[in-house]
């Protein structure tokens, strides 16, 4: 792998609907992933803790010669974010911020609802993020511990899926947004459960996508592969290789190539 | 804390349903409880890892001199449980044997379900203890997935959760078993739900209790307190000592006395 790939990180599966959206846009780009599934979830867990997996999940990657971090994890991007900017030089792309730039051009009466794990919403760097852009808007947020387990359990659009949507959208439904953010990666895998029980009028916000369109502005053109196809993905897990490789081809929409390598994270 | 405790580990706070049955058979027992929420959950790791987190669990159990440890994670029991008696002197009970036994004793028609993590499951390792008690009893095994997150969302015996254990439980009900292993410390608290769906006829066992009453004849008379109240129990986290305290009095069906102490269990 040369130095010029692109370093993305999730504490398990879900970055991979990050990646599918950086292939589908900057098709030439190499990456290199890695998904903590040793550790997972992060979404549960204190600050602290949070930041310390973040640093070295950076590590890893930086030893890969990245050219730029993507932080493909909604709870990492929202708790650890500007302190991993002051730790590391290599810029650092976070779910967060290219999500609240979307939905505030997408909202029309100003009000937005924010689903994310408990430790995002915790946070409240979306309800931040939106605010320091336009202080008009009004964000209701969701914490929606049970999606990501669902998702990992192949229940994306079952009965007990959509009870579950219901209990969580029920009160953010009654507020009346008009755009609603998907602030974990995991959740487009029920985009469809959601958008159903939200109604055609609600836009959804798919945090995996607007990163990667904001990675080509931040890399500018001088540092963005000129080739138009063949870059490749390199995947390393800290747990289950077998597993990931398995279950990743749903998130990723496409089966994984090449082989997942299993690495000691805490040595890092 | 003096050198004559009963150390006791699990995931999370699942293993405080197995420190309320020592609690209540053992008044006198001090106990050492580590639960590890930096790393949970365990259930849906490799063994290899599940075997790396447990010894370093069980040294910091040692730590404190402990005379007994005690396995309160149905994935960890199922998993690592012999080759921990191969690593340590200590004497280390598990699980998996003590429910095994019971179910053993319960059943009439020799028909036997397990419900545990998917790690449980795959490791087979309620068949194993069934089998070479008696190779005459069928057992019908079940992973449940979902079962900790509901749980851990408060998710006791909701419509969502009915639905879930009839997904789970359907396949072995139709088996005719008349006796259900709860093979995970979680699931006591899904055991009203599990008990209406099977019908009155299916006893169930409960892996918490019958590991106290095992605890009792594994220490023998002269190793165990002859206080009949007043047994302390000291507790250790690896993450959010504030969670753990809130959630944990519903595990243990009272309220967590004294403080909860975070500790950096990768240094063990």
């Amino acid at each position: 792998m040369n130095n010029n790939s692109i370093g993305v990180f999730d504490s398990g599966l879900g970055g991979l609907t990050a990646v599918k959206s950086i292939m589908e846009l900057l098709p030439g780009e190499n990456i290199v992933y890695f998904g903590d599934t040793g550790r997972l979830p992060y979404g549960t867990k204190t600050e602290e803790t949070i930041k310390q997996y973040a640093a070295g999940d950076i590590r890893f990657l930086l030893s890969h010669n990245v050219k730029l971090i993507v932080i493909a994890c909604g709870t990492a991007s929202s708790v650890a974010l500007s302190d991993m900017r002051n730790k590391f030089t290599t810029p650092i792309v976070g779910v967060v911020e290219a999500a609240c730039e979307a939905a505030v051009k997408l909202t029309k009466n100003k009000k937005v609802g924010v689903l994310g794990t408990s430790a995002t919403i915790k946070s409240e760097s979306y309800l931040r993020g939106i605010s320091e852009i336009d202080s008009g808007i009004k964000v209701y947020q969701k914490a929606c511990p049970l999606f990501v387990p669902l998702v990992e359990n192949g229940h994306f659009n079952t009965e007990v899926t959509r009870l579950v949507v219901k209990e969580y959208l029920e009160p953010i439904k009654n507020e009346g947004v008009d755009t609603l953010i998907l602030g974990c990666t995991h959740y487009p895998l029920l985009e469809k459960a959601i958008a159903e029980y939200m109604g055609e009028e609600v836009r959804i916000v798919n945090v995996g996508a607007e990163l990667a369109k904001s990675i080509g502005n931040i890399l500018g053109k001088d540092n963005i592969s000129d080739k138009t196809e063949g870059g490749i993905c390199e995947y390393y897990v800290s747990d289950d290789e077998k597993g990931f490789a398995e279950l990743g081809g749903v998130f990723l929409e496409r089966k994984i190539n090449g082989q997942v390598k299993k690495i000691d994270i805490e040595k890092y």
